[in-house]
């Protein structure tokens, strides 16, 4: 079977003119959903299913699904699914979704052309919004499908105008009767890139996703008190900002302690610090801090958000100031199917590609399809680790290595 | 002589009409330099001045002046001046200026009924936009009166929408043909709330101000890189903002050893900071510092502002940022005349009113009138120190025995 680069490239440079946006640092896209830019990258993509002569379907709340019958295969055989999302952040990149969606379409076209004997058919999916950025929070597409959100309350989802995620869809041509359940998948691989440096530092092509790590958002509010910073002397003073600086590296260093001693792979950052009334010549009255801790251990995030309650408190006491803590996302960790992990390695042993395990700190749809049924993901690397930016690039030798670890693991798991 | 604690607050009161708010705690004021709410207070004051026969001036940049010259005093003897500002930051307090400018009249008023035999004319002074909320950044008026800023300069400030101070002057009448040049004066007393709590706390109603501090602003920006908070690994992270909470919490902690070993009345306060890109998700890959170091010891704001610097070139090679730095203000101590601190004390004393030494850490325009000639300053008891707020206040009592005790001092310069 051959994978070829160029027809891949051609698919994903053709998808990066929707929404496209060209800079001095590279050429992005922005792509949100029920934009113009979306509906065209949607019609470009059906087209591409159907000229590889797939039956396109498109479930209630816009995801599409190609799917691919071959001779040999039992069409009523619970199917092997692949893909990923073709809506981006806004000036986003132009792999970031569409290298998982076009590699899977992609994997078919050479199984095809090698006539290769599959027992089941195989899916091509592009999930609708899986960044997040006008209707929901992310991975929206693939939380109706694994069940985890029912179709009526995603069709009524609104933007900050307003407007419903259900009239989008309509206005695209997108509102689609067909169902897309993720349970009836017989298995699921995500190709996608990996957004941090480990594959580029190792000089290793192909990055088998073990877990997908727990994800907790929390709002922290600290209370202070707001006076002038001439008149008030220094004992007394009830600083919100220097309260917010302690938090601040005290989540950084229990999150370095954590990987030190007993997980490498635990993150813990402020990434948000709002503060008023931020005056130079006031002192903060106020701190509104945005915490983001992870972790494939459960047991490193409670007690990053442990130490973060601990510090809180400890902070009420010793600066006289007042803490609210609201927890904004609290996702468990999700380890991925061994038996799609071995496809996935089995797959870039078949093109005898270098592959290493690794976990993903990103959120995908996969952890969602993870719930329905055996899901895997595997990742291609990232120059500088950089993604949501135009700056963020794979080589296309790379790309086209991953989707062939990608096309080697869906035949491995297709044909029993 | 008798100052009228019903003819000062009734005074107040009027002026307090001009940008008046009403909130649920307390009546405040917006004034700032050419709006309708300045233009009203200015005519009041005006009319204020003529009503106890005073000669009203008003220079280039609309500083007013009323001068009285009794019968007893020399008409070309350098007059005693005492006065302070009318305009307000946005949302501000009724006696942040006003309380000086009316003191100052009542004093004239109460020495002209007790027929209160003085050597020299006593000018009773109003500085355009002390509080720098439109043209400048503040002490605009006090300024030119000093020969700090020339006339020329002055004129030519303009305001975000492009007005020059000219235009607004002239736009309200303002714009005037007299000189005010303070080295003509023999001495300047200013009365103001001391916007601290040292008066409350120590119960006593006036306050000496011995010196005014010296400020330093300036502005840290700290550039490290901005990445996905999940997939980047702890180590070898360039989180700005970890690298602008050691700062904060070094500025603090340093103001504080100074407190306790070197001057009690050194401060240093991180007032403003802003991240960029500012998501919870997304390492900060920068942080904008605004930074605010006072005291009265020169040597104090050296050490603090050195600190900051060596702090900056600690993070740089201990967190592999960036970091600038901008001096945006520095402004040296100002020790006051020690003969006006007499008169003021001397003036107490006539009352039978307990005074204390101390200095100021706002800024005032006196600061600038003491580069061109012999200046006192005296404070009145803030309730809980609050200022630049509706909830600014004092007791109309304390706001009577302060002008008793800058009645007395004026009485005292003027004398001799």
């Amino acid at each position: 079977m051959n994978v070829s680069e160029e027809r891949l490239r051609d698919d994903i440079e053709a998808n990066a003119a929707f929404g496209e946006l060209e800079t001095d640092e590279g050429r992005g896209r922005t792509v949100l959903t029920g934009t113009d830019a979306n509906a065209g990258a949607r019609d470009h993509f059906v087209s591409r299913l159907e000229d590889a002569g797939l039956d396109v379907r498109v479930d209630a709340v816009g995801t599409i699904v190609g799917r691919w019958t071959p001779d040999s295969a039992d069409p009523d055989a619970a199917p092997v699914a692949a893909g990923s999302h073709l809506d981006s952040v806004p000036e986003g990149g132009i792999f970031d979704g569409p290298l998982g969606v076009y590699a899977a379409l992609e994997s078919v076209r050479a199984m095809q052309e090698a006539e290769t004997e599959l027992a089941r058919p195989v899916d091509v999916v592009s999930f609708t919004e899986e960044e997040g950025q006008r209707f929901a929070g992310g991975l929206l597409g693939s939380s109706v499908a694994a069940g985890v959100r029912s179709v009526e309350d995603a069709l009524a989802l609104t933007d900050d105008e307003g407007t419903t995620l259900e009239s989008a869809l309509e206005s695209m041509g997108y509102r689609g009767d067909d169902a897309v359940d993720a349970s009836e998948w017989d298995s699921w691989l995500e190709l996608h890139v990996e957004q941090g440096t480990r594959l580029e530092d190792a000089g290793v092509p192909v990055g088998v996703v073990t877990d997908v790590t727990g994800i907790f958002h929390c709002q922290v509010e600290i209370v202070g008190e707001a006076n002038h910073a001439g008149s008030t002397p220094m004992p007394g003073r009830r600083d919100a900002l220097a309260a917010a600086s302690e938090l601040v590296l005290d989540v950084e260093s229990t999150a370095q302690h954590l990987v030190e001693t007993e997980s490498e792979s635990a993150v813990g950052t402020v990434g948000k610090l709002d503060v008023s009334p931020n005056a130079t010549n006031v002192i903060p009255g106020r701190a509104r801090l945005g915490i983001d801790i992870r972790d494939v251990e459960a047991d490193s995030i409670s007690r990053l958000t442990g130490r973060v309650r601990d510090t809180c408190e400890r902070l009420e006491r010793e600066r006289d100031v007042e803490t609210t803590f609201e927890v904004e996302l609290d996702v468990s960790p999700t380890p991925l199917a061994e038996r799609c992990c071995d496809a996935i390695r089995a797959g870039a042993d078949a093109f005898e590609l270098d592959a290493m395990d690794l976990f993903s700190g990103a959120a995908h749809d996969t952890m969602h399809v993870a719930d329905a049924t055996d899901a895997g993901m595997l990742f291609s690397p990232s120059r500088d680790g950089i993604s949501h930016n135009p700056r963020e690039w794979t080589d296309w030798d790379d790309c086209a290595d991953a989707t062939r670890a990608l096309a080697g693991g869906i035949r491995e798991l297709a044909s029993e």
